[in-house]
C-alpha cells in the first residue's frame, strides 16, 4: 500500500485484479510530456501566489527537467504503485528532490491534473492531425490541377449519371476535408484556455465537464472525418476493380493473396474504409459511458483517454496512408473516357427540347422515351435516326447531333462548384489559397 | 404508374410494399413550407436567367401561395403517387396552373430540392431550439441569482466532497448549455449559404455531401446536448430521492403509481435522462448508414430526414420540460445544509497545516489520519479533542476551530469559476450578458 | 386531472408539454389486442384465486370483447387522459361495465401489464418475421436449384478470386438467413413463459429486467439480420451496375431519376442497405438508455416500445422487398461467364505443380511468376507458351492446358459447403429439408 | 519485400506507415496457441488425404511443438515481415524444418487460418468467461442464502416502493447473469464445429461470414452482460452513498482522493458501470464496419480481432472484480431496515380494503387519500388515527394495525419469483442446482 497517495486511512488490502483494473499508467504514460509541462506551469503560479518559495520552485523545475529527460531517453522506470502518469512523475520527483515535491500539489487535485494534461496533449494532437490533413488536401488539389482535362462518369445510385471531370471528383472530397480541418481548428481554439496555467489556485469540480465535451467533440470529429474517407475509399475501390479499371493502386498500397497468386488487393482502401467503424465505436462507447452520470468526477470518465488515443492514432495513420494512396495512384484515362456513354447525355437531350420551348418535365418525358426507343432497338442513344427521334417529338432536328459531345456537356456546368473547366480551376485556386492561410 | 415523374421508360409494375418502402411523403410533408419557399426562390432565379417568362413566374408564385394556404389549413390532399413532398407540391401546382408548372424544375434535380428544403427547415428548427435553450438557461441563471446563499454538498464519485453553493451547481450546467447554444449557432451559420437561391442553375451532384455533414453534425449536437441534460437529470433525481430530499419536484412534473398510492415518481427526469439514448441512437444509425457509401446521391440517404425530425422533436420537448422542471422545483434549504458534514472540511484541515509550513502531501496524510481517528472514535471530525489532534501533529492548535465553518470554506474559492459568493455572482452576470447578446 | 389513475393525492396541474412527453398511447395503441388478451387471461386467474366472482369475470370478459371489436373496427375513441393503451382499455371497460372493472387490476401493476403485452405482441411479431424469412429463404433456395449451372466470379477484396456457382453465392446468404431464423426462434422460445397468465397474482418488480433483455436481444437480432441483408444488397448493387451487368432488377424494384431520363436506379437495394443503420441505431439507443439504470422499473424504459415497433416494421418490409427482388431479378448468364478470366485459375496452376510434388508455398510463388509474366507480355494467363512456362518451372508440361477449364475448376470443391455441383445440390437439399421442419 | 508470402509479382516498395497500418502481429500474436493447434490438426488431415507424407507430418508436428515452446517461454522472436501470427509461425517453421513447411498450407488460405484460430481462441475464451460468471453467481447465491432475513426498501423510479428481501435483490441479478451464461453457452455450441479439423481440404470463401456472425454475437453478448452489471453497480453505488448507507465496500475495492482525505470512493463500481459503454462501443464499431461490405473476405474484417480481445479482457476483469466486490461487501442491516417506512405499505392498505370487498381501483384511490392525509398532518401513515381513516372510508377498522408489519408484508409474495422467504429460498435452491449442471 505504502506508496498510494491516498493511503492515510486505508487498512485493507487491494485485490491485484482490482489494482490492474484501476490503473491507467499503461496507457496514460504517453502524456508524460504534457504532465511535466503542466506541472512546470503550475509551480510558477504557486510561486507567484507565495505558496512555494523561489528556491523550491527552482528545485521542482530542475527535477521536472530531469524526469523529462528520463522519459525521452526511455530510461524512466515505472514502479509498482505508479497507478497513473501523475502519480509516477510525482513519485519520481520526490525521489529526486525530497520534501519540496510535496508542495507541488497544493490546491491541485488529480482531476485538475488530468484535465490539464489532456488539454495539452490534445492541443498537440490536433496540430499534428491538421498538418496531416493539409498534406492530404494539398496532394489532392495538385493532382486535380494536373489531371483537369480527364473526364469520367459521375455516378449517383452507383449508376452512371453525367460526365464530370475526374478533378471535380477529387475536389469534392478536398472541399469536405477542408471543412473537417475548419471544425478541428474550432475544437483547438476551445482547448487554448488553460485554467491551471492562468494562476488560478483552486480548481472547480465542474471543470471536468468542459474536458468531457472537448473529448466527445474530438471523437465525433474523428468519426465524421473517417466517414468521409470511408466514402472516398469506397469510390476508389470501385474505380480500382477490374470491372471499372479507372485507377490502379501503387504496389505499396496493395497486397497479394496467400492463396491466389493473381490477386492484387486494395488493402489500404479497405483498411481506410473500416476505420470509420472503429473510431465511431469509440465515440459511441464514450457517449454511452457519459450518459446519466452524475456531475463532476466519476471514475467512469477514465474511459476518455484510451478512446482519445486510439482515435488519434487511427486518424493519424489513415490520413497518411490516404495521402500515400492519392499521390501514387495511376489513372487509366482512356478507360475512364471510354466509360462515358451517350445515354449519360439524356438530360442534355431534354435541355435541347427545353431550348425549343418545351417545359422541362415534358422534355424529360420525351428524352426518356428516346432512351427506351434506343434500348428497344438495342442501339446507343446517339444512334437513333432522325426518323426515330421525330416519332418522339417533331422538334428534334438534325442539329441534335451537337448534343453528343461530352466536353461540351461538362462545360454547361460553369456555376460555382460546377464541373466545367473554369469552375474546377476556380476550385483549385480557392483551395490553394485556403491551404496558404491554414499552413503553419 | 401514370403519375410517376420518371415514368417514361418503365413498363413493369411496382410492388405495393416496395412503393410504401420507397415513399417519404408520410414524414417529409412537414417540410411543405420549406419546399414552397425554396421553389419560390428558385423560380425567381429562373426568371432572371430567362428560363421562364415573368408571366410564368407570376403564375408559379401564385400557385405556390395557394398550395401554401392549403397546407396551412390542413386542406392539402395527398394523392397516390405523391411519393414525397416535392412530387406532391409539383403535382398540385400542375393541377392549379397547368403547363408552366413543368418549367419550375428546369435544371433542378429532386436531390437539389431535398438539399434546399432540408437546409431551410433545419435553419428554422435551429432558431426554435436556440430559443428553447435560451429560455432554459435564463430560468437557471435567475434561479441561481435568487438562491445564491444556499450551500449543499458538492459530490464527486457520488460521495460528499466539498461544500458548494447550490447556485454553483445550477450554473455549471447553465455554462455547459450556453456552449451547446454556441455550437448550435455555428451549425446554423453553415446552413445560411443557399446555393439554390443564389441564382445558380446547374447544381452539382456533390452538394448532397455538404448536407449530410450538416445533418450528421446536428444529430451529434442533439446527442451531446441531451447527454448533458441526462447528467443534470441524474443529479436532480438523486437530489429528489427520499434519501437526499434536497429538492421536491412540482406535481406537474411527477406522476404517481397505478399500484402504490404513496409513490410520487420523477417521471419527467427519467424521461429526460432516457432521451440521450434515443437521440444518440439516431446519430449512430445515420453514421452507420453513411459509412462506406459511394459519393453523390444514394437512396440510403433518405434516412436523414426521419432522424433529423425525431431529434428535433425530442430536443424541443426535452428543453421545454426541463425549463418547466427548473422553474417549479422547490428546494429544501435546511435539509441541504444539514447534509454538510465536518469531514467535508478535511481538505481545509490539510490547508490549515499547509499554512503552518507543512508540504501539501504531508498535510494531506495528516488530515487523513484525523479522519481515521474520528471514525475510530465514532465522532465527527470537528469533535476530535485538541489532544487527539496533537497526537497527529503538534502543529494543530486551538485556532483549528476556525476551520469548521462551511461559509468560510466556500469563500476560499474566489477564482474564476469558483464557489465563493463573488465568483458565483460574477458567473450570473456573465451569463446574463451572454443571454442578451444571443437573444433575438 | 380527474381521470388519472394515480390522481388520488395530486393537487397541482400537469404541463401540457409534459403530458405529451409522458404519454405513449400514440404508439402503444398497436398493442391493443395483446393488452386485451392479457387482461382476459388475467381475470381468469383472478377468478380461480377467488379475487373476482364468476359473474364479475364474465362481465369483464364480455366488456373486453366489445373493446376488441371497437379497436378492430377502428371505432375505439381515445380520450384525453388515456396516456397509454392499458389506461385506455381500462377506462373504456369502466364505461362499459362499471364498478367490476376496478377489480381487474387487483395485484397487477401497470408494469406487469406492459411486460405481458410486450411479450404477447413480440411473440406474434416473431411469428410474422419467421414467415417472412422462410419465404425469402425458400425463394432463394428454389432459384439456386434452377440456376445451379451458372458460373460467375467469386470475389474477395472486390477482386475476382475464383470461379464459383451463382447458386453458391445465393445459398451462402440463404444459410446465414437460416441461422438468423434459428436465433429468432430461440428468442421466441424465451417469450413463451407468461408469468401473468400462469396464475401468479403478485408480480415481482424485477420481471421488467427479463423483458428488457428480450427486447434488447430482439433489437440486436434485427440489426444482425439487416446487416446480413445490407451485405447481400451491396453485392447485388455491384452486380447490377453497368460495369458488372450480371443481374437486372425488375422495374418494380427500381426507380428512375427526375432529372436524368436514362437512369434506372436500384432503389430497393439501396433502401435495404440503409436499414441496417436505422435498426442498429435503435439498438444502440436502447442500450445507451439502459446503461447504468437502477434495477426494476424506471420511466426511461418507455423507450423500448417505439424501438421494438420500428425495428419490426423495418425488418418486416425489408424481408418482403428482398423476397420481391430475389424472385424477379434477371441474371445475364453470358455476361457472368464471360467475366471469368484465366488468371482466376492461378491457384489451380499452383496445384498443378503441387500434384507434381512442389510444396504449396513454392508452387504459389511460381504461379505468381506466371501471372507476372502474362501481365508483362500483355496476354492472358492461359496464353503463355510452353516455353514461357518452362522458363518459370521445368515441371510445367503440355498437360497444363487441362487447367484452363472453369467447370473442372469448380468441381474440385466438393467438400461440404463447396462450390461443386454435388456440393451445391446438397446445400439445396439441406435447406429444403430445414425449411420443412420450420414451416408452420 | 523478400519475406512477404504474396511477394511473387510485386515490384514496388511498401510504405512503412502502410506496413504498420496493415500488420496485425502486434495484437493477434495472442492467438499463437490456437494457431499452432489449428495447424497441427490440419497437417493430420493433409496426411490422411495423402497430401503430405507421414514423415513430413511428423516433421511439421515436431516443428510446431518447438514453436509452441518458444512462445510459452517468451522466446519467440518476431521478425520484420511477420505481419500476422500465421505468417510468423509459418516463417519460423520453415527456419526449423525447411522445405516441408511449405506443404502445410496446401489448400488453406490465410482466411481459413484466421477463421480457425479465432474459433479455437474464442472457444477457450468462452470457457474462461463461463467460469468467471459461475463463480460470481455462486458468490451471490451463497450470500443470498446467508442474508435471507434482511429486509430493505425495493425501489422503482428511485423511490421507495415496497419492502423486499435483500437476497431477492441479489438473486434478481443472479438470475439475469445465469441467463447470460446460457446465451454464452449457445454461442460456444456454435463454435464447436471446426471445418478445418474435419478433414475438409478446400475451404469456402463464405466461411468468413459465419465467423463474423459469431464474433458479432460475442461482442453483443459482452455488451448485454456488462449492461446488466452496470445496472447492478449503479444500485450498489446508491446503496453505498452516505445518504443510503446500506452497504460498505471493502477497502480493497475502494480508493481515496488525492485532494480530499475523508473520501472513500467506490471506484470499482464506477469502473464496472463504465465498461458497458466501452464494450458496446466495440460492438457498435464492428457492426458499422460490417455494414454494406461485399461478401467473403475484405480487409475491413481485420477489425474483428482487437474488438474481440478487448471485450474479452474487459468482461474477464469486470466479472472478477464484481465477484470480489460481492464477496467482501458489508451490509448495514439496521440501516436497511430502518429505511423501511409505513408509506411503503400503502398498497397493503389498499389490499386491506380489497379484502373487505372494495374494487382495487377504488381501494387504491382511498389508500392514496390516506397517504395525502398523513402528509398533510405531517405524520407517518401508520400514525393516522382511527378517526382519520374512518373519514376516508368507514371500512377501516381497528384491525388495520395488522397492516403495519414489514415481515408480514413480504410474506404475501410467495408466488414463484416473489419476495417471501419460501420463494427466495426456492430461488436459491434453483440456482444452486443450475450451477451444478453448468460447472465443469
Amino acid at each position: 500500500m505504502g506508496s498510494k497517495l491516498w493511503g492515510g486511512r486505508f487498512v485493507g488490502d487491494t485485490d491485484p485484479i482490482m489494482e490492474k483494473f484501476n490503473e491507467s499508467i499503461t496507457y496514460d504514460q504517453r502524456m508524460w510530456d504534457a504532465d511535466i509541462r503542466g506541472s512546470k506551469a503550475y509551480v510558477k503560479a504557486l510561486e507567484k501566489a507565495n505558496l512555494v518559495s523561489t528556491e523550491e520552485m527552482e528545485q521542482i523545475l530542475q527535477g521536472m527537467d530531469q524526469i523529462s529527460e528520463e522519459w525521452s531517453k526511455g530510461a524512466f522506470l515505472i514502479k509498482p504503485g505508479d497507478e497513473d502518469i501523475h502519480t509516477a512523475n510525482e513519485r519520481r520527483l520526490k525521489e529526486l528532490i525530497g520534501a519540496p515535491a510535496g508542495k507541488l500539489h497544493t490546491g491541485r487535485s488529480r482531476n485538475d491534473q488530468v484535465v490539464t494534461d489532456m488539454k495539452l496533449w490534445l492541443r498537440d494532437a490536433i496540430t499534428m492531425l491538421t498538418d496531416n490533413s493539409l498534406q492530404l488536401i494539398s496532394t489532392m488539389v495538385e493532382r486535380a490541377a494536373i489531371e483537369i482535362d480527364v473526364l469520367f462518369p459521375g455516378y449517383t445510385h452507383m449508376q452512371k449519371a453525367q460526365p464530370v471531370r475526374w478533378s471535380h471528383w477529387i475536389l469534392s472530397y478536398a472541399v469536405v476535408l477542408s471543412r473537417d480541418v475548419e471544425r478541428l481548428l474550432e475544437i483547438k481554439k476551445r482547448t487554448n484556455i488553460l485554467p491551471l496555467g492562468s494562476g488560478a489556485i483552486a480548481g472547480t469540480p465542474f471543470d471536468i465537464d468542459r474536458e468531457l465535451l472537448r473529448t466527445a467533440e474530438f471523437l465525433f470529429w474523428a468519426s465524421l472525418c473517417l466517414t468521409h474517407l470511408s466514402k472516398m475509399a469506397e469510390d476508389l475501390m470501385l474505380y480500382s476493380t477490374k470491372e471499372y479499371s479507372f485507377v490502379t493502386l501503387a504496389d505499396a498500397y496493395s497486397t497479394g493473396s496467400s492463396l491466389m497468386p493473381q490477386k492484387k488487393n486494395a488493402d489500404s482502401l479497405e483498411l481506410i474504409r473500416s476505420k470509420a467503424g472503429r473510431v465511431f465505436g469509440r465515440c459511441a462507447g464514450f457517449m454511452m459511458t457519459l450518459k446519466g452520470l452524475p456531475s463532476a468526477y466519476n471514475k467512469d470518465l477514465q474511459e476518455d483517454k484510451e478512446a482519445m488515443f486510439d482515435c488519434y492514432d487511427t486518424v493519424h495513420a489513415v490520413l497518411q496512408v490516404t495521402t500515400g494512396v492519392m499521390s501514387t495512384l495511376k489513372i487509366n484515362q482512356s478507360v475512364m473516357e471510354a466509360a462515358l456513354s451517350p445515354d449519360m447525355l439524356a438530360t442534355d437531350l431534354a435541355y435541347y427540347l427545353v431550348r425549343k420551348g418545351v417545359p422541362f418535365r415534358e422534355a424529360h418525358g420525351l428524352s426518356g422515351k428516346a432512351v427506351f426507343a434506343a434500348e428497344s432497338k438495342n442501339v446507343s442513344l446517339n444512334q437513333l435516326t432522325e426518323a426515330d427521334l421525330a416519332a418522339i417529338s417533331p422538334l428534334f432536328g438534325s442539329d441534335v447531333s451537337s448534343v453528343w459531345d461530352y466536353r461540351s456537356s461538362v462545360e454547361q456546368y460553369s456555376a460555382s462548384g460546377g464541373t466545367s473547366k473554369s469552375s474546377v480551376s476556380a476550385q483549385v485556386e480557392h483551395l490553394r489559397n485556403w491551404l496558404k492561410t491554414r499552413s503553419p
